[in-house]
This record gives C-alpha cells, structure tokens and sequence, in this order.
C-alpha cells in the first residue's frame, strides 16, 4: 500500500519537507517505535545500574569502558556503508517498479488487430487477455505475499476466473518440475497464430507486434522473479546489519553521561536524556529501514506495491479495452481549431500565470558581429 | 517553469560561475530567504538570552550545553546522507523529463502515412493527433498541479476542444474504478486499424509503425503517472530531513559566540555574526532545497516542468503538422553543392576560427618502423 | 546454489534483518570462520608474546610500535575504497544475472510459428529449440566450473543428448582456432531459412522475428563469454586486497591492549578480547568477501548462478513447449465475466484488506478556484 | 574544439600522466591562471597587512581570526559536494556527445533504398539528405553559441546551401509561436512517403527504415534541446559554487603564516609562500573548472564539441554517399582466402607480438575427475 | 592483452583473493616497480640528508617544514577524488568493450538469408562479409595503436585481403577530409540492395534485418572513435594526476622519522623503513595506474583489449559461417528425448551435488488461513 505524498511535495514552500515530519502511515515513527523503546529501556537500564548500583572502583572500571566504547563506536564507517547499501535497495525496488506488468500496451494491440464483433471475436480477444492477465498472476503468486494469501491455490484461480477449469486440466497435465507460469504465455502464442490463420488477424505484420508485445510482458513476469530468486547477497545485508548493530550496540555503553565531577573529556555534562544519540538512533536505523521495506516490495509493508489492486485493475481494464471498446468508435466531428492553424487552448484564471512564451534555443539574445560570409555567395 | 542559464555558462570564463550567484529567480536566495531570517532571529535570540540574561552559573551552564551540542553537530553525517538522497532525487526528476511526451514522432508517422487531402483524411489525421494530446492531457491533469488548475474537470477539457462532446459520453459512459486516461489510447488504435481497412493507410507495415509509436507514447505517459504515484518512500525522506534540521538545532546552540574570557578551546573571538555557520545554513539548506524543488517536477516551483506550455506547444505544433503540412512539399531544386563533390559550406568572419581540419584518430602520427609482412604477399 | 531470503524480509518487522543473522548457509560466518579463527590466533600470538615474553625495554618499543600502527591503520580508506569496488562488483554480477541466455522468448516463436504436427514438423521444432539450448550449453561449458565438471568434453554433450552424432562430426569437421560456441546458432539460422522455403514458416516475417530472438540469445552468450575475458582489471583487484590486508596486519601490532599502567592515551582499559577489532575484522572481511563471491558468479559459492539447473530447466520446459504444446489448445470458454464490463475477481478473507480504491493521481484532492476560461467557449 | 590526448595516454608508463601535466590547450593551468593570479595577489595583500601594517593588538587579533578561519574551513565538505556535482555534470555532458545527431544511419538507407541513378533519383536522395542536415542545423543553431555566430539568421542558412529559397517561402509561411526545426523533418516524412508511392522506394519495409531511423535522429536532436532547456537546476549549482568560494575565502585568512614565536599550534614555521593552499586552490578550483566546461558543451571552450565541423562532415560525407557513391559499386572478385577456410591474415613485424593464441574460457585448464555419467547411455 | 584471471576467482576460498596477490602479468608490481623504485629512492635521499649532513638548527627548521608537510598531506582528499574519477574510468573502459564490433550477428544473418551456393552466392556472401570486417578494421586502425602497427598504410589493409586493389582505387577516388571508415559500409548497403533485386535476398523483411544489424554495427565502430575522439576531459586528468603527485611530494617530506628525542607528537619511534607510507604509496599510485591502464583501452598495456586477435578472429569465423557453412546442415535425427516429455539430462558424479530442486518462488512455504473466498463461486 504504497504511500504517495507527491501532492504534498509539489512546491517548495517555508521549510517545505517539514509537513511530511507529522504523518503516521508509511513514517519513520511507525516503523521504529518498538526499536526505539527498546533502545531507550536498555540504554535507562544501563543508566541506572551506573548511577545506583556500581560501587565506585566499578563505577571507574565502566567510565573507562564507556570511554572505549565510544571511540570505536566513531570508528565504525556506518554512514558510508548504508549509503553504498541503500543505493543499490533503492535501485532495485525502483527497477522492480518498472517492470512491472502493464497489459495496456498488449489490450491495444488486441483490442485494433483481432477482428470480428462476432460472438467467436469476442471470445477470442477475451481468452488473449486472460491468457495475458494470468501469466502476470502465476507470478506475483510466486513472489508476492499478498497475492498469495489471495490465491493461495490453483482452484482460487479458477475459481477468480482467471483460468477455466478445462484450462486448469490441461494446464496439470503438463508434466514439468519447474513452475509453469509460461503455459498461459505458449497458449497465447497458439491461439493467435491460429487466429492469424483464420483470418481474425489480418496479417502477418499485426501477429508479429502482439507476439514481440507478449514476449516484452513475459519478460517483465521473469525478471520480478529473477527479484525475487536472487536477491542481494546475503553476506552484504548482514555485513550492514552487523555494523549497524554493533554501532548501537557501542553507543549503550560509549554514551552514557559520565560523572562530570571526574573530568573526563567530553563529560563535562550531565543531561540525563541523550539526546543526540537518541536522534542518531532513528537517523540511522531509519535509514536501515528503508532498505528493510525495499528489498522485498512484494511484502505487506506499507511502502509496497499494491499488486492485488494492479490485478484487479489489469484485468477490469484489458477485459474492457478489448471488448466493449472494440470498434466502439465515437463519430469523427471536426475539432475547434479546424480552421486556425494557430490553435492554443484557453487558461483559466487560477492557470493563467503558467502562460509563458515559448522558448526558442539559449542562443536567441546573442548578438551578431560579422555575420557575413566572406565570399559571399560562394 | 525552468529556469535556464545555459547561455550564461557556454564558456568557461574567469570566476565563470558567480555571474549565477547574482539571479533571483530560481535562486537560492528566492527559495531560502525566509527559513534563513528564521534561522538568523533565533540565533540572534538565543544569543541575546546568553549574553543578557543568564546569570553566571547558568551561563557556565550554557556553554557546556553549547560545547556538547557543537561536538555532536560534527558528527551528523548531513553531507553524505544529502548527497546520496539528491543524487537519487536528480536522477528520478532527469528522468521524468526525458519520459515527458512529445507527439513529434506519432505526428511525423501520421502526416506522412495516412493519406488523402480531402475533408476525410484531414478528419482522420486531426482526430488521431487529438486523441494523442488527450491522452497526454488526461494524465497531465492527474499529477500536475499546474495542468489541473486549468483543466479542473472534464467539461474544461471539452471546452478546450481536446474532446468532443460526443467523445465526452462515450468516455463517461466506460465503467471503471479506474484512471481512463487509456481510452482515447484505444480509439486511436481502434480508429488507426479502420483507417487501414478503408485503405487510408496503406500498408500493414505503416500501421505497424504508428501502433508501435503510439504504445512508446502511451508508456511515457504511464511512467510519469508510475513517478507520481510511487515516489521516494516516504521514510527516506523523513531520514533526511531529521538529519538536516538535527543539525541546524544544534548549530543554533552549539555554534554560539562563548565568552572568550574563559578559554574554551576554539573560543578565543566573539565576532557576533556568525558567518560561518550562516554559510553552512545557506549551504546544507540549499541542498535539500534541490531536492524539495526537484522531487515532484510537476508542481509550480520556478524549476519546475513547463507543462502547461507542452500543452499548447504540442496541440498547435501537432495539427500544424498533420494537416496544413500533409503533402504540401517544398518544389525540389538542385542545391547548390550539386556538382560538387566537396561541399563546404562557408564560415561567417566570426565563426572563421571553428574551421578546423578533420580528427582522424589518435594513432594517425604514429610513426613506421617494421612495417611489412614478413612473407611477402602471403 | 542461490541463497533466497525473499520470504523473511517480504515485511519489515522488530529489528527485521536479525533473523537473517542467524542463517549459516550463504553467511558471513560459513564464508569467514577460517580467516577468523586465523586472524584471532594471530592476535592472540602476538599478545602473549608482548605480555609473557618480552622484557621492559622490549616492551616499551613495542608499545611504540603498536601506537604507530594504530595511527597509520586509521589513515588506510578501507571503506572508501571497498565501497566503490563492491558497488562495482555487485553491479558486474547483477547484469551477468540479467543477461542468463533463456530459451523462452524463442520457444514461444517457435511453438507458434513452426508449423506441421507430423514428425518432421515436431523434428524441425525439436532440432531448432536443441540448437539453442546447446550454443548457451557450448558457452556455460567455457565459463561455469560446475557446468564444466558436468560436461568435461563434447563427448559428453552428445551423450546427453544435446547434441547428435552427426552433429558432432560436422562440429569437429569445422577448422577455426577459436571457440566454436557459434556453430549451432548458424545451423539454427540455416535450419529456419529452409523451413520457410519449405512453408514450415509461413512469412517472412515470423522469421524476421526468430532470427531477431536467436541473435538476441547469441548475444545474451557472448556477454557471459565478455564478463568471463574481460574481469575487471587484476590491478584493482590487487589494490583492494592490499588495502585491506595492509589493514588487518596493522591492526595485528596496533589494536593490542597496552599496559595501562603506563598511562598512553586511549589504553586506560585492558579487555583482553579486543571486541571491537574482532567486529570490524567481520565487517571489512565480510565486505571483501562479497566481492570474492560475487567476482565470477558462475564458480560454485553458496551465491553464485544455480546454471545446471539453468540447463535442466530450459531443456525440459523447451522441448514440451515447442513439441507437446504446439497447437494444443484449450477449448475456448466463456470466462466468468462475460457479460459484466464491471470484472472484480474476489478476496479471500486473509486478503480482504487489500481490496483498496483506486489512485487517480496526487492533484485529485486539489481544491478549484478560478477554474472557468476568461472568454468563454473561445 | 576538443583537446584529445587518447594517444599519449594509449600505453601505461612510468608516472604515465606526467606528460600531460605539461600541455597548454585545455589544461587546467589555460583555464585557471587568472583565477590563480587573483587568489595569490589577495592572500599576498592580506599577508603584507599582516606582516607590516598591523599593530600588536592588531596583530593578535587577526591571529585569533585566522585560525577561526581555519577551523571552518576544513569544516566546508568541498570535497564532497564537488564530487557528487561534477559526476552529475560529466553525465550529462557525456550523455550529449553521444545524442550528437550523426546522419550516418540514414545516409546508408537512403543510399541503398531510394532508387534511380538518374536526375529524378538524385534529386530525391540529395534532398532527403539535406533535410536531415537541415533538421540538426536549426537545433544546432538553437543551442551552440558557435553555430549561431556561424549561422546568425535564417538567410545564412540558406546562402549556406542548406535550404533553397522556395523551402525558406515555405518555412516562414508556417504560423507557429514556437521553434519550428521540425519542419524539414516532416518534410522528410512527406518526400518519403511520395516516393514509395512513385515506386523509387520499393517497399513499404524500406520506407519503415527510413522512417524508423528519421524519427531517431529528430529524437537525437530534441534531446540536445531538452539539454539545452533543462539545464542543472540554478540552485544546485549555486550551492557548489558558494560552498567552494567559500572555502578559499575561508583560506584566504585561515591560511596565512602566523608569528611562529607566538607558538600557536601548527604555526612553527613561515614559509612565504603557502605551498600547500596553493596547490589545494588548484586542485579545488580545478575540480570546477572541469564543470564550468562541460556544463555547456556547445559553446567555444577548449574542451567543447566541434558542432561546426560536425556540420561541415556530415553535409560532405552524406551527399557524396547518396549521390556519387549510389550504386557505383566496386567489381565484385574472389578474396585471397577464397579456397582458405583457414583464413589468417599476415602481421607486421612491429605487431608480431600481438599474435596470440584464441581464448577458450576460463574452465578450460580444469582437470577430469569423477567426469562419466551415472547411469551410462541413459 | 587481458589478463583473466576468473578461474582463480570461481570460489571464495580462505583468504581467497591473496593468490592474486603472488601474479606478475598485469599486476600491480609489474606497473608500478619503477616509480616505487624512483620513490624509494628519493625519500632514502632526503631521510639520508636530514640524518648526515644538516646542522642542529637546519635538522630543527626540517622537522618543523617535515610536521608542516604532513599535516597537509592528510588534508589532501586523494581517496575520494581517485574514487570518482577511477569509477568514470571504468565506466568508460567497460562501455567500450562491450560496444567492440563482432560480426556474429551479421554473418548468422548474411548465412541465411544471401541465398545461392554457385560461385555468384558465395561470392556475393563473402564480399558482404568483407565489408563488414573492413568497416571496423578502418576504425581499428585509427584508434589502436597495436593495429596501427599492424596496417600502418592502405596497402597493408589491401595486402592482407581486407580490400581488393579494384575497392582500393575506388577509396582513394573517393574525396573527402574526413575519416572514410563508411565507405565500405555505404558499399554494404548498396550491394545487398542490389542482390535483393537480383532476388539473392528473397524478401524486404530480410533486407531489413541486414540493414539493421549493419546499422548498429556501424554505430559500434563510430561509438568506438567517438571514444577515442572526446576523452575525459584533461583538465579533471590534470586534476587528479595533480593531487595524487601532490600528495607524495608531501609525503616524501613529511612521513620522513623524526628525530624520537625530540619528543615531536608521534615521532616516538624511528623505524628507518616508513613501511606504511610505502604501502601507501603502493595503494593509491596502484589506483591511478588503474585509470591509466584502462583510460585508452586500444594501447598495448597488459590488460588492453587485444584488438589484433579479434580482427583474426573475426575474419576467420565469419567468412567460415557465410561460405562454408552456408546450407551445410546436418541431417536432422530423432533426439533422445524424442518420446519422453521429462527430459532430464544426466549428471556426471563430479557434478552430481549441482542437481536440486527447482525454486518455485519465495511464497511456497506459506500456510494458508483464511483461504476461501468470502461470497462461494460469484
């Protein structure tokens, strides 16, 4: 469910991103509360253990332990590291994102190339685009957890109308060890050849678009699961949690608030709450919660894609495009501008500063000093 | 609307860039002049409070307070985690503008394929090129602020004269949930495959292309719509922002002028004015203001698209083109390089320095040296 | 054999990545425990020798030591450079992925536009999707050390029937000094241009677009074949190695714990286990051994490519599309929601909160002023 | 006029870059001595007024400013920020040099597909050409300040040999408020079309290269404009500026030579001459500069893009080969490998060396163990 | 000559990446021994001078200069600016390499689709070919150096088979200042043109693919140039050369061992051998060799691309796949898998750990709750 806060963000306004601070869904705060408290308690604990309960050789012993603590905890590159991580999530969330599968380029192409208002036309058009709608939902079914609890088996396909149950016999009777989401994808490939056959499509040139469009579709299906089957290494994603941990872990000890009557560098203040670790702790480990929420947007998280909404939406859509659209055509009227070729669509008042004239090049205001050419006409 | 100072900067001259820091508009100045005075009125006040008010040991108080702020305002890695998040956000705003659409191909495609000069052909052509920019408008008003301010509702589309009233209750007549900025998609294909059957465009292969075209002109639009909806996630850019305004907070107390008197380390000035971290403010604020202004182009900063003017551009450039430019050519004339092999066309006096002979690779003054075949003729 | 963790970080949850540091299989623990438990003898070694063995004036110069060695380690940009290294790494081994030869955009072409059920049609489509698998079978053979131990010799490529006998002779019959992994792909060019003389193919252009995706997969090979030849350079390799075994050697001498009785800056503290070395030992190593893992994907890590699965795979589900599935359809049904333009396929109730309204776009909430043209219909 | 150095840097060697250090054109000493002559006339005036001016009190109080400026100089990440910025600009410009519009794809269609050796046909391909050259000229002349000193007004254009007088009638005649370079490409789009319907193209698949390969190069030359429009926004180069002139300012008194007899800390020696400053002043100023020039590629820099003789070659070269070259084809005879199947040609002595034996991956040195089939034949 | 070294990288091993560390070809010491030698040289000169030959007040003034060299020395950002610049480096090497130009996909094409296997066939496939291999063997010779060596004159090229003398008359009569690598490529165009109407090419649509394929080759060719053309700017080489050649200046001075009794901050030990400024050394000259190394790939550096080999390569494979293997194919037999829907093929024990089970997407292991849809069939 993913969070959009682009209406929000339009201008930059008086300290503009600080609105986005107050929101809840999709925030830092919901997302770090519970590691925050737990933070906050151990680092109390310890607190109060040093101030109540060690005796004063022990007490020494934990401020040089602090102290320790606290250099290393400097040492530790956290920064750069989730950095260098975090790009490479976000680019791959990022490139899921694109290629996600959009029937809308295959519905255009059926809905203008498969011929005949007829009852067979129909069902030929419709069967295409389900054949299409279900190769993308094999998939997310795979990757998707979501999808997954929606369709948790074979039958809930069936049964959704995405498959027919002699589709579902014939699709069992496959022998493969390997997941079968490319069957829907091969039939595709048959019935509109067949169709080309039969005439429905009336050239060869029309077959190849939908065939080289289907083979684009496939293409984004296999790479979501290419996403998901080979994720980013293990060993860097615990390279990062290790740093991050240890960091917060040295950060317990390193920044408690030693006894200022002891002169410690650095310890000349007592302000019981630690402030600025504390903001350092959701810096940080916020920044590691993106790279939580992104590495699998197929999840629950509140930043993931909606994929059952993208189902709904693909299938209402493409079952429209190719078949109540097909050949629906509203009369061709002459447009308002059918006379002036200098056509410019009025503004409304609230639009009318956008106005502007149009820009002509970066060179237009230069001046011109021998502008001549010296052999005239050549 | 952008602002552009690429003539400014087509030379690299003395001290090229600080002509820039003298513009308004667009400027950093423009854009950050009110968090700056803020930023400015609560230094002055808390400096005030310090010197005026405190009392001894609260100020001995006080400038420990400041001491700790300013050692934890050091370790805020603010220009790191500034410049992996712009790096992100530049790229994203780059590439919605190289995904805006332009019908320029579609219009190329259409003048020059789908004939006829009679009232007909010129329907056709202006009705397929008006389904284009609807398609474009129609997304245009869902992510632009600027674009819906003009076009607020569909009766304001339909007055514009991108829809006719017909078009308009086919269009409501559709039931989906969904975005329709699809539809008009499918009457071009739709009223592009007709066209071919009428013999108006007159091979499959043409259709091809401008199917092929259209679906190219359909996923630009889908991608700016994909931006709008999926945009950084939201807690990437709260992280940001902490960390900026964490910073600032304690720069408020921590880059206070202490008494010099008292010989902290690093205070022996008081200048009052501290122009140092004024200048970080201007410097650290004005880089998340490239990411505020940057982050939905869409909106009405002064950087922001010019989408409005697209608008207008495209509509009057795109009729131009199908129409009143279908079939009327230029009659062709021998040029005047006609016979002659050498062309050269000539230089203006001010231009005569670019005249330059022809690179021919770097090897080219290589010298010789056991330069033949060692048997013969081989 | 791909380590896969989709599934525990498809929601981020409390302290998300910790279950993942709890994994052996593809972790930094099974990937470093050996260079660890070096690494810790060693440290050991050198702190029993500085502890038990050496006298006074021994000891002194080696405090001296162990001080300079600790200012040099921290001037060492491990994580500089160990950043841009894996960054390029992981980007290397991510297009490697990207570019695995899949057979399925041909099988679909093929299956479709191959005709004839009888035995030659099914031999044509058999012999066509056989010489695809082997020219990427050919090139795994070159690149992949797990591949190769399958099949050590051509012997045993016509053995497992990738090839047949009177293949192999034409194979060998071929007199070129280099590899020879392009052979099949020219019979597949050969092998389709005569099936569409003999109307096996029925147009040109279904054979444009198989021989457009075989020259597709011939390149998806050859890159393999490129990112096999050309690694990044040794020189590179080197430097990062050196950087960070220059790293840990200075840490060997330099992280010891010095006498604190002695009074050096920073050794006030004798832990014995030096625990924060030990942490940033994991973490620089764990970083470098993402990179060894990475660095030639096809070799037979825990993380690396699972290709003889790839060929199982892409044999087994090639073959039944393009022979048992050619021309098997389905019967055409009436979908469920034939007459219903308003399709909305069910939640199940572990679901149900998935079912979400639609995104219109971010300006949809946007208020309207001034929202009528100035003059009227224009 | 782009300086290239590729053949002076082809080999490594020892302290292989030095040579370039010595090169005038293009180099940083060309493009930085005023600015560098400044900045040492500056800090000389301040160090004078240091050393002779002041008095006493004077004096200390000026040391105490210096080494505040000091201090927040190396607090400014100039580093850092220019990275970032001048890797964005080196995108960018690159990302230019390749969109350069190269008429090289079209020439070679037009050349072999639009027939007729006689006047008619050259006509046709000469005028298909020059529209194509016409096109990039008007974009040129839109956004390099060298073209437009070349080019000041339409009527250069057509003296040049670029239009005839009756295309300018036609051009002017078009009412549009925006730039018009599209003009000669729909232009273009027309003549094609024209000529397949008189059978000089013979097929529509000839006219869809044409086309197809039009539309790219029209694309080519609107991205050079969108580059042009759309520059880096202002503000983010006006924080990199201020942030480096900051920096020098800061220098300018943080870094001069104090009294070493005062004993601050780092100031034990008077050298003059602030080696070190001056050779950061290079190095940072230098880093802009880099930017400064290739911010705009298309103006009159050392290291900008020769757009001048990109006209002259692109108009020479494409009319000789759609005209002269058309048809006039060598007589075609047996290589001298005709019955060599073997075929290897000979080396020179000089590049004997660089006869190597074929690479045949990486697996190829692996041993045989355990490498026989289970089950046999299967 | 690549230097590969991916068999020694197939696995992470303990300490896996040291037995790179031991090669001479290619690597780090190779490259660097003489400037190592040269710095060693020098920093044994001065240490000799400041120990033997000063006076007590000339050693205290170099101590002072040697703490002053010093501390700027770790002001110098080496690291970061070798960071961006190596990675732009890389960048630009790999895009090169994989925009090399390789005929495979023009011979697999010209192979099938140039029909005829009379001498007029053969004829007109292998001069295709020819011209093909030309096109980039022009473009080779003016980029490489190694191939300049080889053909450093037309005659060279004719001698060696690329041309025949009647092409090379042809050539020269051709007039043009500029590189005429297009020739053979606008010759290309025309004679396929010319066997398609002979009816060698029975179709458009395959005359397309050739002229497609040939297009793109040619772009990679002039990619190539363009490469060679506009290297990185030389000023940011400059930059770079500069700061790293900066930065051991000031080592060479300030690393230097201080008198110890002087008591100077971390200057307590003198260990003759400054052993970490000279890994330092080795470190960051090491990384700038990289970038010199691969800045002009076409050189004759150990890790260059061995551009000789190819064009043997080239010439050899594709004359073989046009002429000989033209229509050679071999008899199509049953496969093994004929009746068997399940092929399986076999594994070697070697090999036998690499067959597992198929992954099925990371939600298989789910549990299902909730799973039925809520109104029953709909």
């Amino acid at each position: 469910m993913t969070v959009t806060y682009s209406s929000k963000v339009a201008n930059a306004t008086f300290f503009g991103f600080h609105r986005l601070l107050l929101k809840w869904r999709g925030s830092i705060y919901k997302l770090l509360y519970r590691e925050f408290i737990a933070f906050a308690i151990l680092y109390t604990a310890i607190s109060m253990m040093y101030r109540l309960l060690l005796t004063g050789a022990q007490k020494r012993y934990f401020e040089k332990l602090s102290i320790y603590c606290d250099r290393y905890a400097e040492q530790i590159p956290v920064t750069f590291v989730l950095g260098f991580y975090v790009t490479l999530v976000v680019n791959r969330w990022w490139n899921q994102f694109v290629n996600l599968p959009w029937p809308d380029r295959l519905m255009f192409l059926i809905s203008s190339s498969v011929h005949g208002r007829d009852e067979y036309g129909r069902l030929l058009r419709r069967t295409l685009m389900r054949y299409v709608n279900l190769t993308s939902l094999l998939i997310f079914r795979s990757v998707s957890t979501a999808v997954f609890k929606r369709f948790p088996t074979i039958d809930h396909v069936v049964e959704a109308g995405f498959m027919t149950a002699e589709e579902r016999k014939l699709f069992d009777h496959l022998k493969s060890p390997h997941l079968k989401y490319w069957v829907p994808f091969i039939w595709f490939g048959n019935l509109a050849s067949k169709a080309r056959k039969e005439g429905r499509i009336r050239d060869s040139v029309d077959l190849q678009s939908l065939m080289t469009e289907m083979n684009r579709y496939r293409s984004w299906c296999s790479l979501l699961f290419g996403y998901d089957w080979v994720g980013i290494p293990l060993v860097y994603t615990q390279v990062v949690t290790l740093a991050v941990y240890t960091f917060f872990f040295a950060c317990l000890i390193g920044r408690q608030f030693l006894d200022p009557t002891k002169g410690y560098a650095g310890h000349d203040l007592d302000l019981y709450i630690p402030i600025f670790t504390l903001l350092q702790f959701f810096f940080y480990a916020g920044w590691l919660k993106v790279a939580e929420q992104l590495i699998n947007p197929f999840g629950e998280d509140d930043d993931d894609f909606e994929t059952n909404w993208c189902i709904d939406r693909n299938l209402q859509v493409s079952l429209l495009a190719v078949d109540e659209m097909h050949m629906s055509l509203p009369k061709m009227k002459k447009d308002i501008y059918w006379d002036d070729s200098a056509a410019q669509p009025p503004y409304t008042l609230a639009a009318a500063d956008y106005c502007i004239p149009s820009f002509l090049g970066s060179t237009i205001q230069m001046g011109l000093s021998g502008s001549y050419f010296p052999g005239g006409e050549e």
